[in-house]
C-alpha cells in the first residue's frame, strides 16, 4: 500500500441533505471547495430538486437519493428503513468493490452522528484488528497547533485494548494529515493522588508502554484535561463518554465567555466605544479560536474514510470538513491506519492477526500474551 | 437538628501550612477574613514560628502542629506517618466528642487533595447512608449564577447508588448555602444517539427519578458538558473521573484563551492602544470569570465540614474558601446533608437505615427494593 504517497485526483462523496441546514449550507460549501481544489471531484448525494443548483458544475457528479436521515431519526430508522437515504448512499460510494476500488475516496456528512457511525460501520465494516471505530477531532492548543482527541462519543465503557487501538488510529491520523512521523500520545487521566484513574486506565497505560517499547507508538504518559489545550501531547486518548464531556464542556465554556464579553462591551456608551477600538484585535482573537475552523471529525477504524461535520455547521465550517476529508484521502490515511494497526499488533506479541474484530478478549490476548 | 437555622458564632480551623505557598498566603487571608466577619473565630493550625504573625490577633487561637503534609506526600504518609501534621490536627478539631460537640464548625486546607480526603474520611468517618464522600465545587454559568458540580475526583468507577448519594448531598449543599429549597439536579451524560451513556448512568437516572417521585429530589434529567456553563441545572452529578476531566479541561481552555487574547493585544502599538481603551471592560470581564472567586471545594458526606482550597490559591482565593466554609457552617450544612440523606433513604423503600455505609449493594437494595 502506498502509505503517505500523495494521490492525484481525490473524489469526495457528499451527503448534501445532512445537518440542520442541508443543501443551503452544503452546496455553497461544495462550490467553494471545488474552486479551491482543482484536483478534487465531488459526488453530491441528495434529493434531485435539492441538487439542481449544481446541475452544471464542473468536476461534479450528482447521485439522486430519494430519502433523508433526519437529525432526530433513531439509528434503527437510518439503518433499516432508509436504505436509499443520502447518508447511506454517500457511504456506499466509499465501499470498495471486489477489486478494492471505490467510487469515492472519502465521504462527508453533517447528519446525525449516531446514525452516521452505525451506517458506516454496517456498510464499510471495521479494519482488521479494530474492535470499534472511534470519532476523532482536533482542538486548538497553546502551542498554536492542534491536539487530536479521540474517542468523542462512539464508545462508552472502553477496555484498555480499545484505548490502545484509539492511540494507534490517532497516531496514524496525525502522521498522515500533519506529516508527523512519531506523534506523541497522552492517556487522559486525573491528577488526583487519591485514585490516579481506574483499573482500565492503568491497564491501558501498560499496553501503551508496551507499544512504545516496541517502537510502534510515541507514548507521552498520562495527561489531564488541561493538557488538551496546553498541547502537551499531539494526541489525547480517552473513552467516548469522557471525550464527549470534555468537548461539550469546552463548547459550553466558550459560549458563556463570548456571551459575557459581549455583555461587558455593550454595557454603556463608553464600553461601546472601547469595543470599536478593540474590535480588530477581538476579531483576530475570535478567528484564532473559531471552532468552525476545527470542524470535521474523522470516523477512524473503518474500511473507508468517513468524516462528520457538526450538524449546525455553516458553509464555512462545512467546507473545513470537506478540506479535512480531502487531506486525509490525499495523504492515504486509510492505508496508514491499516498499516499501523497491522504493524503494532504484529509487533506486540508473536501472535498472527486473526482478523477477529469483534472479540476484545482475543485482542487482549494478542496484544499482551 | 436545627436545619437551616443560622448559627451565631462560627469557628473555623485553618491548616495554615497547606498549599503551594503556606502561611504567606493563608495568614493574610485569615486576617482579611476576620476583619470581614465579626462573628467568626479562627483556630490557626501550623508550625509555631509560622503562626507568630497572628500572635495578637483577636478572635483567633493558635494550635501548634510540628509536622506538615507536603503537596507531594503520598496518602499513606499523611495518614500514618504524620499524625501531628497541621492538616490532621485541623481536621481533628472538627471531630465531634461524645456529646457531639466539636472545637471547630468546619476546617479549611489548601493541602494535597488526596491526603485531605483520606485523612478526613479516616478521622471523621462518613455520614450514615453515605458510601463515599464526594468533592463539590461551583462553576459560573450563563444565568449569572453558579452550577454546583460533583464529584470532582474523589471517586472513579462510581455506581448508580453513589451518583444518587452525590445528588442528595449536592442538593443539601445548594439548599443550605444558596437557600434554594428544591435545587434541580442534572445527570451528566452524552447526547450521542449512538449510546446515550453507560448502564451505570441509565441506572442512576432510574434511581434519581425514583427519588424525585418520592419528592426528595428535583431531578432535571440528563445534561451534557455544555449545560454546566449554561446553568441548565443547579447541580450536575457525575463520577469523579469525568468531573475532574471536565474541570481541568475548563481550566486549560481558560488559560489558553487568556494567553491568546494577551498575545493579540500585545501584537503592535495599535493593538496596545486598543488594549488601553478596552482595559476597563476586559478587567470587568476578567473579574466576572475569575476562578479565584470560585475557590473552595466542599468535601461532602463526612461527619464534619471540610473545605479544600486550590493548592495554588493566593490570599484572595484562600479567603473565598474560608468564606465558603463559613457560609456552610453558619447555615448548618452538616445537619442539612444528614437530614436529606436520611429522609431520602427512608422514603425510597420501606427499609430502615442500617448504617451499613460500605456496602453499595445494601444501599442499592435499600434504595430500590
Amino acid at each position: 500500500m502506498n502509505q503517505g504517497a500523495l494521490r492525484g485526483t481525490v473524489r469526495l462523496a457528499v451527503d448534501c441533505m445532512g445537518g440542520d441546514h442541508g443543501p443551503s449550507v452544503t452546496l455553497p460549501a461544495c462550490q467553494a471547495f471545488l474552486a479551491r481544489h482543482p484536483h478534487a471531484e465531488l459526488i453530491l448525494v441528495g434529493r434531485p430538486d435539492a441538487l439542481l443548483p449544481a446541475a452544471d458544475w464542473a468536476r461534479c457528479r450528482r447521485v439522486e437519493a430519494p430519502e433523508v436521515v433526519e437529525m432526530h431519526d433513531a439509528i434503527e430508522v437510518a439503518l433499516r428503513r432508509k436504505k436509499r437515504s443520502s447518508m447511506r448512499m454517500a457511504i456506499d460510494l466509499v465501499k470498495p468493490d471486489d477489486e478494492g476500488v471505490s467510487a469515492a475516496d472519502a465521504c462527508v456528512s453533517a447528519g446525525n452522528t449516531g446514525a452516521l457511525m452505525a451506517v458506516s460501520r454496517y456498510v464499510l465494516k471495521t479494519l482488521e484488528g479494530i474492535d470499534r471505530p472511534a470519532i476523532a477531532t482536533v482542538m486548538p492548543n497553546q502551542r498554536d497547533g492542534y491536539t487530536t482527541v479521540l474517542d468523542l462519543g462512539a464508545n462508552v465503557d472502553c477496555t484498555a485494548e480499545h484505548l490502545l487501538q484509539f492511540a494507534v488510529m490517532g497516531s496514524a491520523l496525525v502522521s498522515a494529515v500533519e506529516g508527523k512521523e512519531h506523534p506523541s500520545v497522552g492517556l487522559l487521566n486525573i491528577g488526583e493522588e487519591a485514585i490516579k484513574g481506574s483499573d482500565t486506565i492503568k491497564r491501558a497505560a501498560e499496553l501503551l508502554r508496551a507499544a512504545a517499547a516496541s517502537g510502534h507508538l510515541n507514548f507521552h504518559g498520562n495527561v489531564e484535561g488541561n493538557d488538551i489545550f496546553k498541547g502537551t501531547a499531539d494526541i489525547v486518548v480517552c473513552d467516548g463518554f469522557v471525550g464527549n464531556v470534555a468537548l461539550k464542556t469546552a463548547e459550553g465554556l466558550v459560549a458563556m465567555l463570548s456571551d459575557f464579553i459581549k455583555q461587558e462591551f455593550k454595557r454603556n456608551l463608553l464600553t461601546k466605544i472601547a469595543a470599536l477600538a478593540a474590535m480588530p484585535v477581538l476579531n483576530r482573537f475570535k478567528a484564532r479560536v473559531d471552532h468552525r475552523r476545527y470542524n470535521g471529525a474523522a470516523l477512524l477504524g473503518l474500511r473507508g474514510l468517513v468524516f462528520k461535520s457538526h450538524g449546525s455547521a455553516d458553509s464555512f465550517a462545512f467546507e473545513q470538513a470537506l478540506n479535512r476529508a480531502y487531506d486525509a484521502a490525499r495523504n492515504g490515511l486509510l492505508d496508514t491506519v491499516h498499516d499501523r494497526i497491522r504493524d503494532t499488533l504484529q509487533a506486540m506479541p508473536a501472535h498472527p492477526l486473526t482478523g477477529d474484530n469483534d472479540n476484545p478478549k482475543m485482542m487482549a490476548s494478542r496484544l499482551t500474551a
